[in-house]
């Protein structure tokens, strides 16, 4: 998503084109982590805490699979949009700083999966809902009839606002994960997103 | 997404708020599913089909929880622009076609589900190609200049359009389960979704 950005905000075919063909590797990722846990599931029967962190691997190579092709979309409307910038000028900073807080969350993501620290895991629903505002700020530029630009555009930033926001749900539902994995309780999900 | 679709194209608002809520009730189902599933794992040690099918299992409740989810988002647009109908005249008959083919795709996805037969689950891939279509139509009609109505509505619309298009790759990934489950293949999934 960090590159995927830097194609989106500087017009970079180059940069979109890797990204768009870094997903397949992704999704192979993702098919071995399905692999190993369903070995892992059939030769090690793991119990409690073990089989929680198994199928917990599943559904965390699953939420990594879906920020790949998010990441994805969004490096595509670049390169659809080449050789203009997809964004209008007005909300470049905008998307300089979702993208940034998208990547952070990503991070912080990445960091508890490592860490399995449930109190980090937590730290990334109040980060999620700075990037929730960012993109209502966006809609209200949008839909407040003070658009300038195109109607083309504005379906790209709705939908790139879009991309932005399920980014970083994946990335917030990896830390619901690891609490669920921690405690055993039920996992809160975001249920509107 | 019948309802949802009912609501949409109506401006009827009791049945938008009814799937609203009704979203909870999908969500509450999914977790007992996946308790249901660790249970199993845990009490039982499933291996070789048996395992792939439990696994399987915690997949198809993750995907008919954001099926859910999107029919919430289509209500959820409807109820915003209520009393007013969040479909321009010219797209209403799209989204009529769109609607019913989303919901086939989920009912042919629940006979799937109920016959596993890998032969009938290879034909919701067909069916999701007649969706795409409808959803690329849709797009060049937003965006070659030709929409007459207001940005907030081309905003909705390529956002409804997105909805129904991942319900309806949600359907898809339900069948491609089932084919996994039968044959223990890799599962291709439909990479730029």
């Amino acid at each position: 998503m960090e590159d995927a950005t830097v194609a989106l905000l500087h017009a970079e075919l180059s940069v979109a084109e890797h990204v768009i063909a870094d997903q397949e590797n992704i999704v192979a990722m993702s098919r071995q982590v399905e692999e190993a846990a369903l070995r892992l599931l059939a030769l090690q029967q793991p119990v409690a805490r073990d089989l929680r962190t198994v199928v917990g691997a599943i559904h965390v190579a699953a939420d990594i699979e879906r920020m790949g092709a998010l990441a994805a979309h969004v490096a595509g409307i670049s390169r659809l949009r080449h050789p203009d910038c997809a964004l209008p000028g007005d909300v470049r900073d905008r998307f300089t700083e979702m993208g940034e807080k998208a990547v952070r969350l990503a991070r912080i993501a990445q960091e508890v999966l490592l860490s399995r620290d449930p109190e980090q895991a937590a730290l990334l629903r109040d980060k999620d809902d700075a990037i929730d505002t960012e993109h209502r700020r966006l809609f209200t530029l949008l839909i407040d009839q003070q658009w300038q630009s195109s109607v083309c555009s504005a379906v790209d930033v709705a939908l790139l606002g879009r991309y932005y926001e399920r980014f970083a749900d994946h990335a917030v539902e990896i830390g619901r994960r690891v609490v669920f994995e921690a405690t055993g309780g039920l996992p809160q999900s975001k249920q509107m997103a």
